[in-house]
């Protein structure tokens, strides 16, 4: 069965780093997240709940921000159609998903306008259960809607949302107490969006558990020899940045958590580097002039599939000048431009690697996160620092807790 | 009047650049843009054309990729409600306007699924009126559509786009013939999408003329201020990154458009700092971990708006522990986080700005759009770049076209 590739070959060879792959794997059992593609009990009391619910919800709000949002935004955008919120709705189509991460007044209150309150589903996100942004949003829209319209995704045990979950009788979801919120992806902060998108959620710990084989393997460790190879040219080359770059827009948001995944895993102590997510063909028109002419600090890693599905046909061209267009396909000029771009940076010296699911399917994009996932872990070790916990926001947070008065 | 604020302070002291400014200004003409402010005609032709439309036509979609789209893209997002794809429309609301600026079949093709062919006009963008992406996704659409639900905006003379507009019987907007792309947010590249959604684009125009005199004043000019603290602190102290962060969802597409104006700017000839655009609070709970912990590489931009407009009410807590956001709102919350997060970097030595909207007006942002466009010509003579051009990316194209057969 296609399997998803990484091709690191353009970023040429880099140190061994099977201890890293070691110092993740002792600590599998308080990390929590490689035993999560095993859990299809959970999946399927996803499944059960979307299936069981009222069908003329036919919109879902997310609230949630940070690890409570991006790895399920991730998901969610990766297989469910573009353009989800223009899509028409009713019994028997599509939930609409929507992922509300902020509480700036001006698009929260154009939501609260946009939706409609008796056929929307809040889903109330928070590992800890007293993330101030989540419990704000909870507070504004809680006392407008019945119990049945609000369930929570948290901590099975502690934390102030369990509390008032219980107090409320709101139905409640677990997120298992040694999973942190950006490795959330295959709980259900993940999972229950996606099933009550409709999406396959038990092809994505399906492939999740067949990448967790390779990234656990001691040799062809598709996790490692990415790790390892961005790493060294960072600290051998200076390559302090790791642009990642989607050729599908469904799989931008994948790249926007893992800009998370390798900040909040890496960024610490004075070292990691540093994410940037960008968008092919677009950031070819914004982008690429840096990255091909400006300074050599950064490796390239492209992300695209290898079929597309149904292409967009280009009949007749409009003009004589643009008869190369004629009979092509859209997706076949993306795959020509993302070709061109790669050659014209290695070209030019840049280190280059690829990744590239078989297609957008629910199995490839479980392979991916555990993938981006892992990897991030594994580059823990090789910057000498400890992947888990985020100590450089918590100053932040007592700063804004101190001037709302909270003790 | 209250104006855009840029507060540099903690940036500290950077060397005179007023030497960077002469040679911006000794291009004006070359370079065209300061000039569009003045062009009254034009925003007034936008508006007629949106006024006289069928009013049937309740939908826009941008066909447009880079400099034809991002500008467009930020004045859309920063002035219209959020969640405008959700709002309802009908003859006398607001027309919703949709940027497709990518040939992935699976959301271009989505796309064409969503919007009802009789309701949309499509703004078929172009200056070189040869862009491979937008000639592609015209080629697609062209033959579905009467000649009134198309209108093109691109060089009043040359390009093949134009052929094909007097061809067909389009109806064509101009874009002066020295305007770059990235720099033609105030021709009707931004001027025509926004008067069609109902903006205020006289009101744009206002407020870039207001910034016009500031960045182009002796001193106290904000883009010399800033173009020469960044340049310094990349050059002087290896910081080659430049953060912005949006505390307003709105503003947030404005930073994506600089990240085009600083990479297509400045990175030339192995030079250039690196703009990475985030979201506030959202990336406090994903990227601050690395800002505030990691290497000290970066200079940070907080963007925000001193009048948020009516706030979202945070009635009574649903927990004692949550007693702190009682009878607050989430703008209030918002501000104490983005104080709380430039403190937290400013205590640990990170270099900050703020620049600092009154509120989100359209003369705001036609004040916002100039300092940004300024800031990064006035950079490019600092490093020693022409800010004009774009040869990086020649080669990929070259190595497209040649792989397509065009000739």
């Amino acid at each position: 069965m296609a399997q998803v590739q990484v091709d690191a070959a353009a970023l040429g060879a880099a140190p061994a780093a099977d201890h890293a792959l070691a110092a993740i794997v002792a600590r599998r059992a308080e990390l929590g997240f490689l035993e999560l593609p095993d859990d299809r009990e959970t999946a399927r009391a996803c499944i059960d709940y979307a299936r069981a619910l009222d069908r003329d919800i036919d919109t879902v709000v997310v609230l949630g921000i940070g690890g409570s949002s991006l790895p399920a935004r991730a998901i969610h955008s990766a297989l469910a159609p573009a353009y989800d919120a223009l899509a028409p709705r009713g019994p028997g189509l599509p939930r609409r998903i929507l992922f509300a991460d902020n509480i700036d007044p001006a698009s929260f209150g154009a939501l609260l306008e946009r939706v409609d309150p008796r056929r929307t589903l809040w889903n109330v996100v928070s590992k800890s259960g007293g993330t101030a942004e989540t419990c704000a949003q909870l507070c504004v829209v809680a006392d407008r809607l019945p119990a049945a319209q609000i369930v929570c995704t948290t901590d099975p045990a502690s934390g102030t949302l369990r509390e008032v979950a219980r107090a409320r009788g709101w139905m409640c979801f677990d997120i298992p107490p040694p999973v942190s919120g950006r490795l959330s992806a295959l709980t259900p902060v993940g999972l229950l969006p996606a099933a009550l998108a409709g999406l396959d959620v038990v092809g994505l710990l399906d492939g999740a558990r067949r990448m967790r084989d390779r990234v656990l393997a001691p040799a062809d460790n598709p996790a490692v020899r990415l790790a390892a190879a961005l790493h060294h040219h960072h600290v051998a080359h200076g390559r302090a940045m790791v642009v990642t770059i989607a050729y599908a827009d469904g799989l931008y948001a994948m790249l926007e958590w893992l800009g998370q995944l390798w900040c909040e895993s890496l960024g610490k102590q004075g070292r990691g580097s540093t994410p940037i997510a960008a968008r092919g063909a677009p950031d070819q028109h914004a982008q690429l002039q840096l990255w091909a002419d400006g300074p050599d600090d950064k490796v390239y890693v492209f992300v695209t599939v290898a079929s597309r599905g149904p292409d967009v046909a280009i009949p007749a061209a409009l003009h004589a000048d643009w008869q190369y267009l004629a009979g092509r396909g859209l997706g076949e000029l993306l795959d020509v431009e993302l070709a061109a771009t790669i050659d014209s940076l290695v070209a030019r010296g840049r280190p280059v690697a690829r990744i590239v699911l078989p297609r957008a399917s629910a199995e490839a994009v479980g392979e991916l996160a555990l993938l981006l996932e892992m990897t991030s872990l594994v580059a823990a070790p090789l910057y000498g620092v400890d992947p888990a916990g985020e100590p450089g926001v918590e100053d932040g947070k007592r700063r804004a807790f101190a001037a709302l008065g909270r003790t």
